[in-house]
């Protein structure tokens, strides 16, 4: 019932660190509505299938043989690969592959990647736990919700915060220390050490922007939660307001912050809801477009008879993703005319339409080259209208009033499930697949979360 | 020759972030002027006595059960314990157990604590490695150059930087990355991505201070630095101006800082040269009136003779321990009067002066409550003067025109030797800190640095 633990979180401190630390220790399965349990479910299932599917990119096997250099081997299973490795690495990798891709979840009004930091850090100490299901999806909602609060606090307009900072990294680490320590079995004083200690350690920049280490970001606060929710749980304190107080988080990063909006109807409402799944491993911005011409291309049209494409977008579209003919992979990511015409060609949008070969594909250049946009400043984000000309003058449209995977057109289980397929089948066997997916979407009822790990690992 | 790695450096990229990893690349131990190879010697033999001497602290304890229970056991040793640590959780409990009794060194000019993230970073890479003593000694006068060069940029007043960051984790973790990385014999392309790598992570917040947190700060700096360095070094790529850059860590924690300060006379002048090493673990304020009170102490007072005394101090020591009649051993840390009352009576200023036995001493109360201390706006930083007044009628007096360990009145080899002596005297046998300090002084001659770690560890 969220009136009960709005009253339990109420009846406490008031200082905004306690208070999430009431929350994150009070808070049960049941009080979550059961829009917030499905979704969280749904959120922890499309994390699985990013993290399986980024887990050969070349910045996953590079932290790996980082992180295996530094450690040496461990017993906890790491998505997608071979290798077991130390929990706090697991947790590193697995977080950092799930971003690799571009493809994981967004929290769309602070640009947060929520999932992958608390994820990451709690499917690490469900390894030779035995942890239920919902209790670890209960600990993902937690650690969420602080997680966005925060980043909504630091990221509001006006709170002086530099924007130069990698939110996720910033509040990433504080979600995912409150989950695991929750999963610890903290009491309450030990969430609150373990938020403190979250904070203490809060960075992640935006330079890393365009380079592996985009996705390190993420993946260090995954390894930075666990890490403060351990010292934590062994007694190991921190100032009691480390978040809001004299020289912490909040006063530091952005000084005119208001603290106590992280509180307001804390339990009621959930951050969480306003998560989406991207399905596009590309630039947001950049998915309107793509969806109409997935809708054109649905007609059957052969490349070879498209005279000419037009694009109405947004301007933000333009403004970030205004390269024409890339000539990387990572270019592409941030490419419309890329992804339009590969759309278009395809008659899909996945990984295999951002590599390298789709990059050098003669029929996607050959359209990027006859295909314009421009700016309809009646368009919204989740917005853009295609058209098309075939060489014998008919002329096919398609309009996208809403984006999918937008808030108002959420990507339906179908979509999430076909998603995790596509991404998982790069790194396992059908069959796996299956169970991996299938034990996601049963995680509720599960008696064993840990199986997750073992389950969506190799060997 | 510094003549020849300036010109070296100068010849390179003109980025702040590539001339430091050509810098931290290129640098020669003969390239290191005599002062420098002896004060590098120092700090670390500084760092080992405080290491092994914080090794059972209460926060020390606390961490290395979380550690424990987060990763299990490892090989790497961790300086006066039994336990042996993987190498990122043993470089993270060494730090932090050398910071736990704040009587770690203090580059004046930024207040950084520079060596702890850096040696600990290094010596963890020792174990099982190699490493010539001098080689060890030159990454850390590596590291530790680049983290106060950095700390100097965003500390600088006018840089826009805010107060509540903990310099040394946000800078530390950047020297030990390009400490840890040159040990791993990175090229010059590696240590740009471990420096970008330890930037992205950069953090540290001043809130923790009076709590346990405040070790677990350049704790986490130290393996920080680690990760990054093996990351970079397995061909993780980061971006190339990380520090500088657009959304680097200057412009985002210090926008008006000026990123070319940081390359100043670089190779040729050193920041290490300005690292003072701290005689008594107290607020480096009341070093001046410890250093009055222990002149008149050896004079053989009783402390029953005394009737009065009184101090005349600088404005910051009264500002910043002001604490009369402290009530624990933190409060201590931080009290003027408890630390002059107990160097008067005991003659001496050690951890014994420090902990709850002495805070509870009736002697030192007594002479708490007759001890007056007053500003003296003619007196600098580093000076005070004490005046005690017997029952007889005799006054003595005593002044100090530099403090103890100042910069002016550097900590001599003897001194150091006493202080590491004490320390490690502490959690090791007599014979066994003998042959850990010899193998502290000898480690330029040093065929295998990683002995320190075996040498000053239990079991």
């Amino acid at each position: 019932m969220p009136g009960s633990l709005a009253s339990t979180v109420s009846a406490g401190s008031t200082s905004v660190s306690s208070r999430l630390a009431e929350f994150a220790h009070d808070m049960r399965w049941q009080d979550l509505p059961a829009a917030m349990q499905r979704e969280a479910a749904r959120a922890f299932l499309n994390w699985v299938g990013c993290a399986a599917g980024g887990a050969r990119t070349e910045s996953a096997e590079a932290a790996v043989r980082g992180l295996y250099a530094m450690s040496g081997p461990g017993t906890t299973p790491v998505l997608g690969r071979a290798e077991r490795l130390q929990p706090a690495d697991a947790a590193l990798a697995n977080c950092l592959a799930s971003a690799a891709d571009t493809f994981d979840d967004t929290h769309l009004s602070t640009i947060t990647h929520p999932t992958g930091p608390v994820a990451a850090a709690i499917l690490a100490l469900a390894d030779g736990r035995r942890i239920l299901g919902r209790d670890l999806l209960l600990a993902l909602a937690i650690g969420v919700e602080i997680e966005c609060r925060i980043s909504a606090a630091i990221t509001a307009p006006g709170s002086g915060s530099s924007q130069g900072w990698y939110i996720t990294g910033v509040s990433g680490g504080i979600g995912a220390a409150a989950a695991a320590a929750r999963i610890l079995g903290a009491t309450r004083g030990e969430l609150l050490a373990a938020l403190g200690l979250a904070a203490s350690q809060a960075g992640g920049l935006r330079a890393t922007h365009g380079s592996m280490a985009i996705a390190f970001v993420p993946g260090f606060a995954a390894r930075n939660g666990l890490a403060a929710a351990h010292l934590a749980a062994a007694g190991f304190a921190c100032g009691d307001a480390v978040i809001e107080g004299r020289n912490g988080l909040l006063p530091v990063l952005a000084p005119q912050a208001e603290p106590g909006a992280i509180l307001r109807d804390l339990g009621t409402r959930f951050e969480m809801l306003g998560n989406a799944y991207k399905p596009y491993p590309c630039g947001i911005v950049i998915h309107p477009s793509i969806d109409a011409c997935l809708e054109i291309a649905g007609r059957h049209v052969a490349p070879e008879a498209i005279e000419a494409a037009e694009l109405a977008v947004h301007a933000d579209a333009l403004a970030l993703c205004w390269r024409k003919l890339p000539a990387s992979p990572l270019e592409a990511q941030v490419s419309l005319f890329h992804w339009a015409a590969a759309a278009l060609v395809r008659g899909a949008a996945g990984l295999e339409e951002g590599d390298s070969e789709a990059v050098a594909d003669p029929r996607i250049r050959a359209l990027q080259e006859v295909m314009q946009a421009r700016v309809d400043p009646a368009l919204r984000g989740g917005q853009a209208r295609a058209e098309v000309r075939l060489r014998d003058g008919t002329v096919l449209r398609a309009e996208v009033a809403e984006a999918t995977g937008s808030l108002e057109r959420p990507m339906s289980d179908g979509q999430l499930a076909g998603k995790f397929r596509m991404l998982a089948r790069r790194r396992l066997g059908e069959a796996q697949v299956e169970s991996l997916l299938q034990a996601c979407w049963h995680l509720p009822d599960s008696r064993d979360a840990g199986e997750i790990g073992r389950l969506g690992a190799l060997g």
